[in-house]
Order: structure tokens, then C-alpha cells, then sequence
């Protein structure tokens, strides 16, 4: 029994603030509410009327209701919704929506009236939905707690809609219903004081009637709840995730739901690393939807798709973006090109795309050879209907060809029959070529997801030792050694002599820096020397350290030629700590380009970080460079990690630059930042 | 009268291959046929019954048939279509319609049955539209000339796709019917051997029944006369493109500079300079169809966009998407925003976008006095429908607030005949807020792309004078004087004293470089040293010089630092003389940061240029660097276009680095690389 079976499946429901005035919210939602079986009835103190179903209170309406009220849905202004909410609960209420806005997003008293409203919620033990949003549909029921008019239009279908905001949850509701799909549950959170995202989803893991989730996000508060109800939630059922605010419209959100704007990056990074799919609009939403409630691929870390069309043009478009988007569209085996010869006529092209030509009855056939090879994870089959030439829906059916998904263009009425038909065998079609990359896509990076080893229960001890004081260079490079990260070898120094003896020790040519936990922009302050061969050079290097107030120096070996990535770990304040690799330098700074992953991570999914770049070109011998070891990089990456989620004292550490060279990973500088509530 | 109306608007046509076996394409042709108001016959050597429509030849069928046969789909094999085509040219046809293959697509005997088609036509002076396509419809006039069972449900409408496969043709024609668009003509070229695009748009031009075009694009032979036919409809209509083909380019992009503008870059930025919006996929393609079906901005370099929300989520997701793409949503007036809070209650956001709440009567001032703004040249409005609370299309039209452009949600039965009425007004309507960011930036696009003043007849003559073989350093950067590209101080040197007379003349340091047509490569071979002071230093450097071959020196004064960019011109096989910014160093090499536009160019289009890199950050001070003066950096780009169409044997010309300073921009290295047809 989920705390929210009461909010999303109501044995009765009491309107509070029910009005005889048609364009009241209390008529309205009492409007929408008409077609649900369980008791419906209405409270209004000044204006009650038993008769017509209206009571003086929720104690009087739950005396005369033959089913318990266990929803109250909250007509009534901010100022007095803590006490009605308050009311019903001692009338035996366990959930409340609150549509109307006023709260939080407002400020001024809005803020005080939401606090009293989520405390008056919390002492009852009613599960609080709102206050701020335009409700929720749960079609199967005939439940529609919405003044959205239409909403109870959206048939009841396999896919739920969590979304932040009441505006985006009916959209998403309408279009699932365009596209012949419908909902099991669609709810906007609004201000989610209570009833959050997290509950949501957990509660989804045990609904049956919910075959695949879409999510809409704006921002997050609680990080690690949505986390884990993610990661349990995505083991049994698909997650499709869009999350707003990629560019400037942070102040806009705000007014919204009167929440911060969450990093979009990091928030993007830790849904998909909880197994979500990522698409970027609501339309790519519905067509990942549309896939993932209809089949899922076994867990797999690269699949590969066969694609079989029978128009070229259209064919090309999906594989393009399939490119683009990075999926496997793999050669086929010699012996599924020999099969297909002998189905198809010589001027088709027989390679992976597989162009049939115009659909014959060899298609069928077609299909199970494509899919019988041993590449190939998944079939995606484009056509133009073509119902006199072939039944593609029991053409399918009977190939047995594993998963497959069907990209159907053709008139309406005659595609509409053909995909139904095809959805009953399992099978999701979508309309056109990029709806067919998008959905074949979406099942990709959940096989990919669902391949990914989680890292659960608490890392193990680490060796490294970290002071509770601000660190200099040498302390810094000290810990990452025994984080197994490799450094140049180096000398502190406290003098000129020790700088001499080091010149005499270290391979040269070296670097001479200014060695100072207060300096952390050392370069900006013309606190490194480089190319030192002699002692000469090496004198002329302390004498300009010192004349910037240097009294201790570091003296290095310098690295070979390389590529330079910049490495770190850091805190985010909502979903904790995150590792990230970027490329080095100021074009790459300039870009933007960096790959983000929660932590802990693994060392094989830390190193698969480093393709997610713009500029991952550089890490493969670009123009004869070096290779980067993805094994070796995942080993830093995820070491760094470990470093912060097992010293709660460090903040923020940062690699810049580690060196890619012919002999491996080097760091040539690196800082600690030390939590502000440690520091000495 | 165009050369394609016996094509598109015949009087009577001819199904030459009529077949009485219902599976031949003869037959399935007549029958798509048996709508078409005029004169439809058959043609059968073999099974002639006149009383049945089948004559023995055209001209019996021609004698026999009250309309001209200005049309003749050939339903022949491959070997004997030229012949029937000369046939049916003799007996008065004037165009062609050939749908099968096996022409120069299956290689082999194909390409000599594709050569003797192609001459037959010219010959008869037939226009002829393919081979390999599944044809056209012309859904006005009742003319489904195609194989596709249910292309006749393609209603008309103001919308005609110019497609290069005969299956993206009609996945397009279907679904501008989903969209409740239709179409005046949807053509799939096919081979192209004689009706190409450039063609079929020209003849656009003239057809009122089109009020935009879909141009789908795989590859393009005749690059000018695609243009000149684009810069010519453009003008009248809009232009909506799809290019395919993107991710065979990024592979090849990546291997060295002068490949860095691939051709799916240069066929886009061809067609966009003359005047086409780009999209990236089909939906986006309707999208944008819709919108410029319906409206057109005035030509404006920058149109600002007013957002007016019923619901904050979506609207959110619309104006992150919007400014993702670099439409400007600017602030609104004070004065806008006064009136704006006398419309609206206080807890909305007033800015823009306008987040109205729920739609109430004041929506229609809302929306005039959003529009009256001085900074807004359209207003992008989305809402939930609610017919009870608002009627949209009226209160659109009553507001006569310019240009509008709508994203509906809600049930598809409420929300058709909502966007039925608004396009009868004139405002388009799309379904959801990524749709409505897709037609808003398609509206802004076309008004920025008729705002660029265009290049017409031959360039003045330039002053630059390059010899007629192969240029060294200096003699490349006396060119660059020419056009006005500044470049440092430079002393070409023969031998070791005139190299010190000019470390005695310049301004130091110096830079001291092998000077040598045949090295291109200078700094791969040891032929650059940097950092010269003084004569021993110089002595090094020219002794290490001539150690590498060198016979003849280049001393030139260093650049200060700045920001190094690539900029260059080269000769597109396909579409002539391009230019090209991309920032410089391997990074942004590894990226394939580059922009890229047609020849010749205004100075101020190819200054802009500079904002469409990923980068651009970098050359607006990032990081305290310098500011790039775009109308400089545009004078460059232009001079570097003109100098190759005016100069037919420069091949290549590329500035690398050209440094951006304080001081302005600095030519540190040119190569000109001459055609082989001149080369001594």
C-alpha cells in the first residue's frame, strides 16, 4: 500500500470549496470529477446544500458519503487552504491536491501560507499534491482532478507522465493522446512541497497498469531521492527524461514554481546515470515513450541495429541520424549477406541499411534474416503503407524477428489500423523517419542504462590522506600518487640550495614554480618557470620567484609533449558529488565542452565519459598525437570520485592539466579545496 | 509558360506499358490515374483494345483522344524507354514521366539506357522526370502520377515538395496531410536526369497555388543553377530545406584542414545563402512549412519575438528553446510592461516571455499590446485549448497584433477546428512548444535570410596581382596587402647579411622562417624559430635553416599575442568559391569549429559568420583576450572570396593564423595554392 494510493486511487473524493458559480475552481474541478464512479461531493460552509451534494464540512460530507473521502481537492484561497486541509484530515483524509497558485512562486505571504499549508499536511499524514498545479488524470479510473477542460479526453494507456509543471503534464497528456498512446497517470507537480517527483516515481514501480514513464523536469531539490527512485524504478520499468532550462531562462523558471534553477548539465548527468533516457523536447519524448512501453532490449552495452527499409530516401534520413545520435548501425555478417541475396533482387543494397525495394513477400523473411545475425540487437523497419502489397503487421508478427520497431508512413487512416495492429504484437510504430531514430535510439540508451554496473553500499576506505588544511602543489600531487594518479617526479624546496640539488637529481629540463597553498593561479601571477637546463637558468628563475614574494619552490621534471584534458571532482549542492573531464585549454574552455557523471563511478564508465566530448578526436592520435587510455583515465576519474564521497572535508579537486603522452596519463598541476566549515 | 507545365498540368497523358495484369506498374499507374479529369489512354503494342483505352501506339491514342496527350508515363523496361519515349514525342507528347529503375543507379548496361533516355528527350524536346522515382502529385487537379497506394488521400494545399527520392516525396506529401497542410505538388526526382530541382523551383516561381516550398536534398551536380533558381523563388516564396548526409562528412571532416568544409556544410550553407531555411530533420520541415505557409516577416537582420504563455511550463521549454537557437526573445519596454500589469494579475511574469495564467478576456490586448511593442516584429503565443474560456482564433484576429504564430495543445478534436479558423485568418498553428520554436525560428530565419543584401553581376576588378605559379611566404602576404590584410613587418632575405640588415630594421623579437614555395609545412620541418633577439641568436637560426635546405630566409617582426583564427577560401567542386572561418589551433581542428558561406560575400554577412562558431566566446574578450572586429574579420573574408572569383586560377588561399590583437587583425602566415591548369 503506497502513501499515495489514496491521492491517485480515491475511493471517494470531497470538493472543499465547491461553488454553485459555474467559473469557480470548486465547479470546475466538481465538473471535471462527474464522470468518476466513487462518490463525489462538495463542501462549502457558507453555502451548503445537501441535496445538491454540498455540505457545511468535510466531517459532515464523509457522515453521508457511502465510500470513505479519501481525496480532498483544496478550492480555497492560500490563506485559509492550511486550515481546510487541517479540517479534512480529521475527517479522515489522507490526500489533498491544491490547484490554486499564491504560494511560494508568488513570495511575499504566498511563502508563509505554503509553510503553514506543508506543516498543517505533515500532522494530518495526508499526502499533499501542489499547491500550484493543474492536476492530475488517471483515465483508467475516469479520474480527471484537472480544470484543464479536455483532459478527460486522454484515454487510459501504459505510460505515466511525472511532470514539474501542471502546463507541461496535460501538453504531454494531449500528445500521448495524438499519438494513440494514453496514459495510466499523468500529474503535475507544481510547487511539490509534499508530493514530489521521487514519491511519484516509487510509487509507479507498483503500478501495472504503467509500462514506461515519461519525466519532466525543472529543477531538483532533493537530488539523491529522485536518484534512487530512479535507479529502483528503472530496473522494472523505462524512464524518458526531458529536463528544461539548457539556456538562459532561469528567472523565468523561478517564477514558475519558486525554485532555483538546478545545473541542467548535472542534472541531465545524474537521471541518465540513474538509467533514464535522455531526449531533448516533448516530441522526442512520446516517440521514446511510444518505444519503451511497447519492448525493451536486453541489457547490452553497445546493441546493434539492422535496419531494414523499403524506401531509400527515407531509409538514408534514419541512418544519418542514427549516426549522428551514435548508435551501431554495424556490417552485417557475410552469411546474412549471402541469405539476403538470395531474397532480393541484385539492384538493392544489401549491406546494413538493407533496402528491399518496394515490400514483396520476401520481407518477412528479410527481417528474420537480418535479425538472426549475430550483431544485430534490434530491427528498425521503415515502409510506406502499403496494406494491397504486404500486411506488415502479420508480417511481422510471423518473422519472430526479436525486437523489432516500424517507422509507418502513409495516409492516416490507413497507418492508424497497421500500427495498432502492430502494438498488439508488441510491436511500437511511429510515423516518420526521425520519430523512427528517436524511438530506436531511446532503446538503445536504455539497453546501454540498464548495462551500466551501479555502484551500491558505501566505497571502500581509501589509502589517500587528506590534511585539514588548505594543501600546497606538492601536498596535492602527494595525495593524488596514492590515489594512484602518476605525477612528474618533483622536489619541494625551502631554498635556493634545495632547488640546486634538485636541479642535479631530476631529469631535465624542468619546471620551477612558485610553491604556496595561498597561490592557486599560479601562472596568472608569474609564479612558473619552464625550460630550466642549468644552474644559471635555474638562478635566474628563484631570483623572479622570489621578487613575487615566493619563499618556497617547487622543481620539476617536465612532461613530454602531450594532449592536456582537465580532470576534477567537485560537490554539486543538489545531487552531490560529480566527476568531470573536459579538454584543456582555452578554445576547449571557451566551448564548453565537458563530460559530467555522478560519483561513485565506475572506472569503465568514468573512461566512456571522455567520448561524450566535442573534441574526443584529440584522444585518439589526432595528426599522430598520443591515444588516451580510456581504462587508465576512467581509473583517475573514478579515483577522484572515491576521493570526495569518502572525505566529506574535500570540496572540490582539480587535474589542470592531466597530460595524454605516448607513456601514459601524467598530472602536471593539481588543487584541493578544502570545505570552508573544515579549513583551520 | 514553363517547360513543365505539359508535366505538372497536362491536358491528357499516356500510360505507354498499360497492362490488363493488375500487379504491372502499367496498370497500377492507370489506375492512380483514374481521377484525373481529363483524357487518361493506354498504350499497348502487344494487347491493343482501343475499346478497352489500349491503343497499339501514342499516336493512335493521340488520334483517338479529345485532349492533347501532353503527358506520357512510360511503363517500359529500361531497354526500350528511349525508344518509347521518341515514339511518343513524335506523336506530340511534351513531357515524361519514367518511375523504374535500373538505369544509371544499377551501374552496368543501366548507364547506357539512361544516356540513350536522356538523348531521346532532348531530341524530342521532352521534359523528362526521372528514372527511378515513384513519381507526383498535383492533388488540386486530381493527378496522382505515382505508384504509391494512397497518395491520392494527399489533399491540396498551399505547400510543394521538391524531394530527391520518389520515398521521401510522399513520406513528406503524407505528412503535410497529418498536418492538415496538403499539398500544391509533391515531385520526387529520382535520377534527375533532365528535371532537376533548380528546375521544378523556377516553375514554382509561377505557380499561385504554392505559397512555400519543402526542398528535400541528398546531393547536389549542379551547384549554380540550384542557387541561382533558389535566389530567384526565395525572393517571392519561402524555402524550406532538408539536407541529408551529415554524418558521412564528419570522418572526413576530421582528417586534415582544407577538408574541414565537407560537403553537407557547403550544400547547407550554399542554400541557405540563397535564401532557403534550414531544418534538420522532416518534422521540423513541416513545422516550418506551416509557419511560412501562412506568414512571412518583413526582411529584418534580427526580428525580436514577444512570448505570451497560458501555461508557464511549456512556454519555459519554448523560450529555452528559442534561445537555444539564437532567436532574440528581448526584454519588452517599460512602457509595454506598465500596460501589461494593468492587464494581467500581479503573481504572472510580465517580462517576456508574458506568462498570462489561464487565457481570460484581456488575452486579446495582451497579445496587441505585446506586439505593439517597439523591439517585437512577432508574437510566438502557446496555450492549452479552452474553448469556454477563450476564443483563440477570434480573439488572434480582433487583436490584430501582426504577425502571430500559435502552438496549440489539447484534445485533436477541439484543437483542428481551432487551427482550421486560425489559418483562415492567416496564423498558423502548430501542436506543441518544440513545434512552435521550430516555426518561430523558421519565421525569424526567412526574414534574416532576405535582410542580407545580395551579391549580383561581376565583381569590380581587384587590385591584387598573383603570378601564375606558385607563391612563396612573402609573395603570398604582398597579395594579402593588396586586399588590405594587414600583415607584420617583413624582410624577404637571399642571404645571412640581409638577414642581419633586417634584424637591424625591425622591431624585435623576430620571427625567422625558411622561404620556400615548395614548403607549405614550415614548422613540420624545423623551419620556423621564434623569439630572435639578437645576431647570435640569428645566427642559430639561420644556421639551423640551412641545415633543413634552406637557401632564401623570411625575418618578420612577432605578432603580440591574441586569439588565432583559421580564415581561408577555396573552390567547392559543386558550388564555386567559398570562404571559411574557424578558430585556429587543434582543438578546434579536432571540433570542426568552422562557418562557411558562398563567395562572393558582403562584408558584413561574412563578419556575422564569425557567430556561428561553437567558440565565439573566444573572440568577444574571453578571459580578458581581445574583441574581434567583425567588420574587419568580415573585409578579410570577403576580399579572400573575391580574390578567388575574380582570379579563376587561384585555387586556395588560407590565412593561418590570422591573430586577432588589440591592434586589430594580423595575417602570421598565407599559402596560395594555384589550379594545376596554370601551374608552370
Amino acid at each position: 500500500m503506497s502513501r499515495l494510493d489514496p491521492l491517485f486511487a480515491p475511493r471517494g473524493i470531497v470538493v472543499v470549496g465547491a461553488s454553485r458559480d459555474p467559473g469557480k475552481l470548486g465547479a470546475v474541478m466538481a465538473r471535471s470529477l462527474t464522470r468518476f464512479p466513487g462518490t463525489v461531493v462538495g463542501v462549502n460552509a457558507r453555502d451548503a446544500d445537501p441535496a445538491a451534494g454540498r455540505y457545511a464540512g468535510v466531517a459532515d460530507a464523509a457522515a453521508a458519503s457511502p465510500d470513505p473521502l479519501d481525496l480532498a481537492v483544496l478550492c480555497v484561497p492560500a490563506a485559509v487552504s492550511a486550515q481546510a486541509l487541517a479540517d479534512a484530515g480529521r475527517a479522515g483524509v489522507r490526500a489533498a491536491l491544491v490547484c490554486s497558485g499564491g504560494y511560494a512562486e508568488a513570495g511575499g505571504r504566498g511563502t508563509g501560507y505554503q509553510q503553514d499549508l506543508l506543516a498543517a499536511a505533515r500532522d494530518a499524514g495526508v499526502a499533499l499534491l501542489g499547491p500550484n498545479t493543474s492536476g492530475f488524470l488517471v483515465p483508467s479510473r475516469d479520474l480527471t482532478a484537472s480544470f484543464v477542460p479536455g483532459a478527460a479526453a486522454v484515454p487510459a494507456g501504459p505510460v505515466a507522465v511525472v511532470a514539474a509543471s501542471g502546463g507541461m503534464n496535460h501538453a504531454l497528456a494531449f500528445l500521448l493522446a495524438d499519438a494513440d498512446l494514453g496514459a495510466s497517470l499523468a500529474v503535475g507537480l507544481g510547487n511539490a512541497v509534499d508530493v514530489t517527483a521521487a514519491e511519484v516515481l516509487t510509487h509507479l514501480a507498483e503500478d501495472d497498469a504503467t509500462r514506461a514513464v515519461g519525466l519532466h523536469v525543472e529543477s531538483v531539490t532533493d537530488g539523491p531521492a529522485l536518484v534512487d527512485a530512479l535507479r529502483a524504478l528503472t530496473v522494472h520499468k523505462p524512464v524518458v527524461a526531458l529536463v528544461v532550462g539548457r539556456n538562459d531562462v532561469a528567472e523565468f523558471a523561478r517564477s514558475h514554481t519558486g525554485a532555483l534553477a538546478t545545473s541542467w548539465r548535472t542534472t541531465r548527468a545524474a537521471l541518465r546515470a540513474a538509467g533514464a533516457v535522455l531526449v531533448d523536447d516533448e516530441r522526442q519524448l512520446v516517440d521514446a515513450l511510444i518505444a519503451l512501453s511497447a519492448v525493451r532490449l536486453d541489457p547490452c552495452p553497445d546493441p546493434g541495429v539492422g535496419v531494414v527499409t523499403a524506401q531509400a530516401g527515407p531509409g538514408l534520413l534514419h541512418v544519418d541520424g542514427l549516426r549522428g545520435r551514435g548508435v551501431a548501425v554495424p556490417p552485417l555478417a557475410q552469411a546474412t549477406r549471402t541469405a539476403l541475396a538470395d531474397l532480393l533482387p541484385p539492384l538493392t543494397y544489401q549491406a546494413n541499411p538493407v533496402d528491399t525495394g518496394r515490400p514483396d513477400p520476401s520481407f518477412g523473411r528479410v527481417l528474420s534474416t537480418v535479425a538472426a545475425d549475430a550483431g544485430i540487437d534490434l530491427v528498425s523497419v521503415y515502409a510506406l503503407s502499403e496494406p494491397d502489397a504486404l500486411d506488415l503487421p502479420a508480417t511481422v508478427e510471423s518473422a519472430s524477428a526479436g525486437p523489432v520497431v516500424v517507422g509507418l508512413g502513409g495516409p492516416a487512416d490507413q497507418v492508424l489500423p497497421q500500427r495498432q495492429a502492430l502494438r498488439k504484437h508488441g510491436v511500437p510504430a511511429v510515423d516518420g523517419p526521425t520519430a523512427l531514430t528517436v524511438a530506436v535510439t531511446a532503446l538503445v540508451d536504455d539497453a546501454r542504462a540498464r548495462s551500466r554496473r551501479r555502484i551500491d553500499g558505501p566505497r571502500p576506505p581509501m589509502r589517500a590522506t587528506v590534511p585539514q588544511r588548505d594543501l600546497d602543489e606538492d601536498e596535492a600531487k602527494t595525495v593524488l600518487e596514492q590515489l594512484g594518479i602518476a605525477t612528474p617526479p618533483r622536489r619541494p624546496c625551502s631554498d635556493r640550495a634545495a632547488a640546486h640539488r634538485a636541479l642535479a637529481e631530476l631529469p631535465g629540463p624542468l619546471a620551477v614554480k612558485v610553491l604556496d597553498a595561498a597561490v592557486t593561479h599560479k601562472s596568472d601571477v608569474g609564479g612558473v618557470h619552464l625550460g630550466i637546463r642549468d644552474a644559471a637558468g635555474l638562478d635566474d628563475a628563484l631570483e623572479a620567484l622570489e621578487a613575487i614574494g615566493a619563499t618556497r619552490f617547487l622543481v620539476e621534471a617536465m612532461a613530454p609533449a602531450g594532449v592536456d584534458l582537465i580532470v576534477g571532482a567537485s560537490r554539486d549542492p543538489v545531487f552531490g558529488p560529480v566527476v568531470l573531464v573536459g579538454l584543456g585549454g582555452v578554445v576547449a574552455e571557451a566551448l564548453a565542452d565537458v563530460a559530467i557523471t555522478p560519483a561513485p563511478v565506475t572506472a569503465e564508465d568514468a573512461g566512456a565519459l571522455a567520448d561524450e566530448l566535442s573534441g574526443r578526436a584529440l584522444l585518439d592520435g589526432f595528426r599522430g598525437g598520443p591515444v588516451a587510455d580510456r581504462a587508465a583515465l576512467g581509473r583517475v576519474l573514478a579515483a577522484l570520485g572515491d576521493l570526495l564521497v569518502t572525505h566529506p572535508h574535500v570540496d572540490d579537486v582539480e587535474i589542470n592539466p592531466l597530460r595524454v603522452t605516448a607513456d601514459g596519463l601524467l598530472a602536471l598541476d593539481a588543487v584541493l579545496t578544502l570545505g570552508r566549515e573544515v579549513r583551520p
